[in-house]
């Protein structure tokens, strides 16, 4: 690979350059309007580039996801001892990023991309919702007694209704973190 | 408009065929694979009728969307005076439906569909996830005295399950109908 003045390879800026270009089409066109040609238009490189690269639209999604520092940021659950709090923290924050631009229309695209393919199904919830799972499911093992299974379904109930909300085009109201939280921290007292 | 012998138009007809290949291809190929010059070789009609009746992919799944009845065959909700046995026998039903091929090669299209065009997403919630949400959150409200707000919030969070469970392709396992109904059953009751 030839380098440039800065050290970075000329590939490689090429290759930053397609992936924010991919994002930033995510946003404006989704998924399905999303094209190989547009993708190099507005990268600024020729499109054999990409196919050669990667293949497919799918092949191109799914990398970028594993790619986006933004979508993982906040994985982190807060724990100060008390469940109710710390779910309705992590809570609120998750849906203000997700009713605001332009990660709403973000996640909408990779929703799409999901449905549509597997590949970008597998590493969308690797590299983001996976790791936000993981952490909801240990804070509330630490929390209640329950099987991993249980913490797994309760977990899909919170992150479920959240693309939910996103996917009907209806934001969760005001209050809607306190709520959610509860059905987990009360749903699971029974156990 | 001209009749066939079976009395029905033939443009009625050639309607029927439309809706049904894309119903077909949405199965077989999802959203972003689906065209309109597929739809029409499938149906046998010109993709110009498609074009002058529809204008767009997006208006023909719209439509697709609200004249499928077994989308929303089951948007009742028992009620036999117990709510977790009730949300549990219902939640059973949907999880095993969009379990279950073509039910759920189906939904993912359609999941698609929403997340790229609020058209699509408006039907799809006004014929399909509205009706079953309403069911739900007035059984919850004849159990539980919450508010129609606070009802809502928590049917997302059954409802946003399973749609979680389908998008990241991780069906949910047995025994999550009894711990979803528990959500909403234990997790309300403190109010």
């Amino acid at each position: 690979m030839s380098q440039n003045k800065g050290g970075r390879s000329r590939s490689e800026g090429a290759r930053e350059a397609i992936l924010a270009a991919t994002r930033q089409l995510l946003v404006e066109r989704g998924y399905d309007r999303l094209t190989i040609e547009g993708v190099a238009a507005l990268a600024g490189v020729g499109k054999q580039t990409i196919y050669r690269w990667w293949g497919s639209k799918s092949a191109l999604v799914a990398e970028y996801v594993t790619h986006d520092d933004t979508l993982v940021a906040d994985a982190g659950v807060p724990d100060t001892g008390d469940l109710q709090a710390d779910l309705e923290s992590w809570l609120e924050d998750a849906i203000a990023r997700s009713n605001s631009q332009p990660t709403a229309g973000l996640l909408r695209g990779l929703v799409a991309a999901a449905a549509e393919d597997s590949s970008v199904a597998e590493n969308l919830f690797a590299s983001l919702s996976g790791r936000a799972e993981q952490a909801l499911i240990a804070r509330v093992r630490q929390a209640k007694p329950v099987s991993a299974e249980t913490a797994r379904i309760t977990v899909a109930a919170i992150t479920g209704a959240i693309i939910y909300a996103l996917l009907t085009n209806r934001p969760l109201p005001e209050g809607s973190a306190a709520v959610l939280a509860g059905l987990i921290d009360g749903g699971l007292s029974r156990e």
